[in-house]
């Protein structure tokens, strides 16, 4: 039996959302822990390991690592006394690029060669955004924010490459320029936009029919705002078909031990 | 016969910076090219490569990677047209830990399995302070900057680990709050300092005796201000005593294509 829902899933502590998590619950985590960082999660073999280290810092907006546990590690200083393997509430395992489960529990994939990748997650520069009173779509209807592929190729790293992919959010003309000021702040979380208006430009011929997540609802006058997207480099470790490789489910985060504030600069 | 110096080495451009050293020229690089990011170098075999990523990703304020050069790569986009074995003024070349060689080329010990990594200098963010009028002891005094192991260890990754090294600028009580402003505002360049006051702290007994680099005359009450230093990297590396590791001989940097406010956020 999966654990009850807490009344405050904002409240909790890092450790204490990971625990109802490891216990057998299972939804996705927008708003818990109010202040401490999410994160999106890939794991692949040692292997593979250096050409995803080397995409990262060549694409460091769609794929900032805030930490990684080496070949065999379950746990660290993001995750303390966590278990990688069964702390986030629900998993996607891969083999040979092909999507085989979407277990809670990765254990009976685990092993020795596995490398973690805890990737920094848009969360954390969309509570930043509306402290400072700037509207989030998609938070504000409920749903999961819209990605879409687009034509801009990233940096190839070894054996990988692919596209960019981005998540938009529409903002009010009077406030574009905040969200550029605050999400700048935040290189740690894919930083500033990469593109602010004309979707066509990155390839996008229709905002309304995203590649990922939901399609949000565009006020009139709104302005698309574009920032690289965590899910780039787990589409191009898919592409590369390594024999396993595992990510967290859409929505379903890492909830870790780093305060959103600790990433702000400067 | 090695090329002479020019009139003017501030105003060159990259490409005619490294062609002179490629040329055979050889000397200090400080002042070079201004606005222009000069890199610390360290090149190691693939088998090392992975180690060397994740020191960086757990220590980026000592070990900043600007840009890597994949197996048996000797340009890029940090240095177009230009080749990493001839492009550096002076070179070290380090076998089983042991120095070995300070050549001007090392195409006698280039092999296609050399990972190159360009790692982030303070001169970048010494020019940014320069401009807000903050004054640069080691600069006005016509030395290399003072650079001092500490007891602080670097956050270990697979076979590297060793201490932090620091470099010291002292400032002026009024101005230490700008030159940590300022600095916190180049992240790829060591960013804000590490520590402000106290040398004992970081186990530093006498700041007139620097391990690296030259003492500086500190005046009646400026603060010593520490950052973090690139040769931390370098000296984790060297410890794990690799067949070959080569790296840029002290004040010898790689003058790269990037413009020094390329790396300032936000």
């Amino acid at each position: 039996m999966s654990p009850a829902i807490p009344a405050d899933v904002a409240s909790l502590t890092p450790a204490q959302a990971r625990a109802l998590f490891r216990d057998g619950l299972v939804m996705p985590t927008a708003g818990w822990v109010r202040g401490f960082a999410q994160a999106n999660l890939l794991i692949v073999d040692r292997s593979l390991a250096f050409d995803v280290l080397l995409f990262a810092q060549r694409n460091p907006k769609s794929c900032p690592v805030l930490g990684v546990l080496d070949a065999g590690e379950t746990s660290g200083p993001l995750l303390a006394d966590g278990d990688i393997r069964t702390d986030v509430p629900r998993y996607t395992v891969y083999e040979d690029g092909v999507l085989v489960a979407e277990p809670t529990d990765i254990s009976p994939w685990w092993h020795q060669g596995l490398v973690t990748f805890i990737v920094g997650c848009s969360f954390t520069f969309e509570a930043a955004l509306q402290d400072a009173g700037v509207p989030i779509a998609n938070l504000d209807q409920g749903v999961n924010v819209p990605m879409y592929r687009t034509t801009i190729r990233s940096e190839p790293a070894g054996s990988l490459s692919g596209p960019m992919v981005v998540s938009m959010r529409p903002i009010p003309p009077s406030q574009v320029a905040d969200a550029v000021r605050i999400t700048s702040r935040y290189p740690a979380v894919h930083g500033a936009p990469v593109h602010v208006g004309d979707p066509a430009q990155l390839g996008i011929a229709d905002l309304s029919t995203p590649d990922f997540g939901d399609p949000v609802t565009i006020r009139d006058g709104d302005v698309p705002v574009f920032w690289a997207c965590g899910v780039t480099p787990q589409a191009a470790v898919m592409e590369s078909r390594p024999r396993l490789a595992i990510g967290h489910a859409p929505g379903h985060m890492l909830i870790t031990d780093a305060r959103d504030r600790d990433y702000q600069v400067p």
